[in-house]
C-alpha cells in the first residue's frame, strides 16, 4: 500500500498521469497508425458497431458513385421538439405578416396562431397546416423566399434552449455524416419538411449541396418580372417527400438505392425498407443516436 | 533558286519535315505547358471561342461547387430525327406488345402505329402521344422498365444510319463536356425526353450520373410485391421537364443556376434564358455545334 500523499500532490499527480495517458495512447495509436475513434460521442452499443462494420464491409467492394447515404432531418440530424422547426418559421412568420392581412384575425386558422391558441393549433388538421404553410411559403419568388429564411434562421430562437436553430445539431449525426463522406459516400438529406428551406442551410450547418437535400416542395412557375426570369413559388403542394415519399425522392433524384440510411419515425419507415431491399450489405438505423 | 529534285527525293523530304515539325511542334507545346486542343472537332468560329473564353472567365473566379453546366439531349448531344429515340422505343414496344392486346389494331392512335400509317402517325396530336407512352412506359416497376430499355438499346438500330441510338452522338458535345469537367464543372443532363429513359445510359455513353440527368417523369407508387418493396410506374405525367418546365426542373434538382447551357431548339428557350440571368460570365450555346 502506498504512502497517503497530501490532498495536493495527489491531484498533482493524478493531472500528470492523466496528461501522460493521453499522450502515450496519442502515440501508440499514432504508431500504429490509428485514426482517432470517427464516432467519438457514439455510446458504444449496437448501433455504433452496426456502422463501423458495415463501412468495413462495404468501402472496398462498393463502387464510389454508389456509395449514397440518406439522412432523414427533423428528429434525426436536429431537433424536432415541441414542434418542428419549419412550422415554428410559419408561426412566427404569420405573425409577421399579420398586419398586410387583417382579416387573418378573424378566420381560422389564422385567428388561433395570432391568439397564440395552443389548445386550437393542436387540433388543427393537415388541412389547416397546409393553409399557413401555402400563406407563409408562396407567392414570393425563390430568391426572396431564400432570403427569408435566411433572415429568419439567423435571428430566430428555439423556445426551450434560446439558441439558433442551426445549433441544435445533433453531434453523434455529424460524425457519422463526416465519417461516411471520409469513406466516399455521398450524403443526401431526404426530409418531409421544405426542400427549399433545407437547402438555405444544408451545406453550412451539415456539409450537405443543394443538390443532395431532397425534401417536398411546392409547385414554381417560370415568370418574367421586370424583364428578368424568375421561379414564383405558388401555393400548391407538388411533392411529399415523406412516407412513401421518400422511396419515391431517392429514386427520383438520385436514381440509384442508397446503401445507408437513418431516420428516426414512421416517416422514415419506406426510406428504410427501400434501402434494406438492396443487395449485398445494407444499413439501416432507427432512432436517436 | 535550289536544283529541281525528283519527285521521289521531294516527296521523302516533305514527309521529313512534316515529321519534324510535328515533333517540334509537340516539344514547344510540351515546353510551354500546352494541351493538345480540347475542342478538337469543333470549328474555328464564334461558338468554339465563347466556350474557350468563357472556362478561362470562369475557372478561377466560381468556386468548384457552383460549375454547373446543363445540356440538353435531344438534337443536342444525339440524333433526334427522324423521329425522338424514345418516341421510336414507344412505337417498336407497341408492336412488340400488340400480341397481348388484341384490341390496339381497332383503337386509335395504336391502330394507325400498329398499321404503320406514317400519315396518320404525322397528325398525333399531344395526348395520342401521351397515350403511346403510357402503354409503353407504364404498368411495369422501374426495375423492369430499365431491363426493357437496356434490352432495346443494346439492338435497335436507327432506321437511316444502320447503328446504334448510343452511338450517334455529337462528337463535338462530348469534347465540350469532357472540357468542362476537366475545369471542375459538374455536367447535367437537362432533357425534354424521360429521366427514367436517359438515365439507363446515360454514365456510359455521357460519363453522366444518374442523379445528372433531369427529366421528364411519370408518377410512381410505391408497393410491395411478393414482399419486396417496388416503384410501380403509373399512367400519367408526374413532371414535364421541357420549355419553361428545364428552368423549374434545374431549380428542383440542382438547385443552383447553371453557368453554362447548351440547347438547340425552343424548348430550351427558358433553360438559356435562366442561365444568362445569372451575375457574371455565364455562357449560352444554342444551335449544333
Amino acid at each position: 500500500m502506498a504512502k497517503p500523499v497530501s490532498r495536493a500532490a495527489a491531484g498533482r499527480r493524478s493531472i500528470l498521469l492523466g496528461v501522460a495517458t493521453t499522450v502515450a495512447t496519442a502515440l501508440f495509436a499514432s504508431a500504429r497508425g490509428q485514426a482517432p475513434d470517427p464516432l467519438a460521442s457514439w455510446s458504444d452499443g449496437p448501433a455504433k458497431r452496426a456502422i463501423l462494420d458495415f463501412v468495413r464491409a462495404t468501402v472496398d467492394r462498393v463502387p464510389p458513385e454508389d456509395r449514397i447515404a440518406t439522412f432523414d432531418q427533423d428528429g434525426t440530424l436536429w431537433v424536432e421538439h415541441p414542434v418542428y422547426t419549419q412550422a415554428m418559421f410559419a408561426l412566427e412568420r404569420l405573425h409577421a405578416l399579420a398586419p398586410k392581412h387583417p382579416d387573418w384575425k378573424d378566420r381560422e386558422p389564422f385567428k388561433a396562431v395570432l391568439a397564440n391558441d395552443a389548445a386550437a393549433m393542436a387540433k388543427f388538421s393537415e388541412r389547416d397546416w397546409a393553409e399557413i404553410v401555402f400563406a407563409t411559403h408562396a407567392g414570393m419568388s425563390q430568391d426572396e423566399f431564400v432570403g427569408i429564411v435566411g433572415q429568419w434562421l439567423a435571428t430566430a430562437r428555439h423556445p426551450r434552449f434560446g439558441r439558433l436553430y442551426t445549433e441544435l445539431v445533433y453531434q453523434p449525426m455529424r460524425e457519422v455524416m463526416d465519417y461516411l463522406r471520409t469513406n466516399g459516400f455521398k450524403t443526401y438529406i431526404v426530409t418531409g419538411g421544405g426542400q427549399d428551406f433545407v437547402r438555405t442551410y444544408a451545406q453550412k450547418v451539415y456539409g450537405v449541396p443543394p443538390e443532395q437535400v431532397v425534401g417536398s416542395s411546392i409547385a414554381t412557375k417560370y415568370e418574367i418580372r421586370n424583364g428578368r426570369p424568375e421561379l414564383m413559388r405558388l401555393p400548391k403542394l407538388f411533392f411529399d417527400d415523406d412516407h412513401a415519399g421518400k422511396a419515391v425522392g431517392i429514386d427520383l433524384f438520385i436514381g440509384k438505392r442508397p446503401y445507408a440510411a437513418f431516420g428516426n419515425s414512421t416517416g422514415d419507415r419506406e426510406m428504410l425498407e427501400w434501402t434494406g431491399a438492396g443487395d449485398g450489405t445494407r444499413l439501416k438505423i432507427a432512432g436517436a443516436p
